[in-house]
């Protein structure tokens, strides 16, 4: 039960597309991520996933429109709705989600990413 | 589906203690809320809490120590951990908890809140 400062966590990693665990509650995880550039598209058939902007921008894509996010602002993308997140500079943001997300959802690829870091 | 504008929000009220829905994701609430002064000891038999500082600072007593948080840092407090925060100035915070989520847990008393608002 100690403290999380975000900044100091977002320090500790560089990469994009990786989420890192920094809590867990109830069956959810907390994650902190950095986003640079398009990622693909997918949905998570049991998951709503939130996505908090910490810094930066970036634009939530969906099939028919796009929600543009900047730091202090957040979004839930419910269940089983395709998404694609595209940033055009690095953005971190937070996310809040089942513990069961994985990130790529649907649409394993290159990108997806399991056994993630806790910090 | 829309994405929300935490300042936004924060600028719709100003009462101490009154938490406000503004997400609802897996079964768990986003809440918004402006802490002033002390809180009652209380604690969740069930719920996992997430306290993170939006703007201010506040600490949250727990029975053996304090663990004092500023802006930018979070904390989970576990289920039926007695805990009870204080603020000496007024501080904006973001909760991530179970929508079953009782702000007084096991200690309803005037500050007891229920049937919370949406923003």
């Amino acid at each position: 039960m100690n403290k999380i400062n975000i900044r100091e966590k977002l320090n500790l990693f560089h990469d994009h597309w990786n989420p890192r665990i920094v809590g867990e509650l109830n069956g959810q995880h907390v994650k902190l991520a950095k986003l640079k550039g398009e990622f693909v598209w997918h949905s998570h058939a049991e998951e709503d996933e939130l996505f908090l902007v910490l810094a930066g921008e970036f634009d939530m894509e969906f099939r028919d429109r796009t929600v543009h996010l900047t730091t202090g602002e957040f979004l839930i993308v419910p269940r089983g709705v395709e998404h694609r997140p595209i940033a055009q500079e690095e953005v971190s943001i937070m996310l809040f989600e089942p513990a069961t997300t994985l990130n790529t959802g649907d649409a394993e690829s290159k990108l997806t990413r399991t056994d993630l870091e806790k910090l």
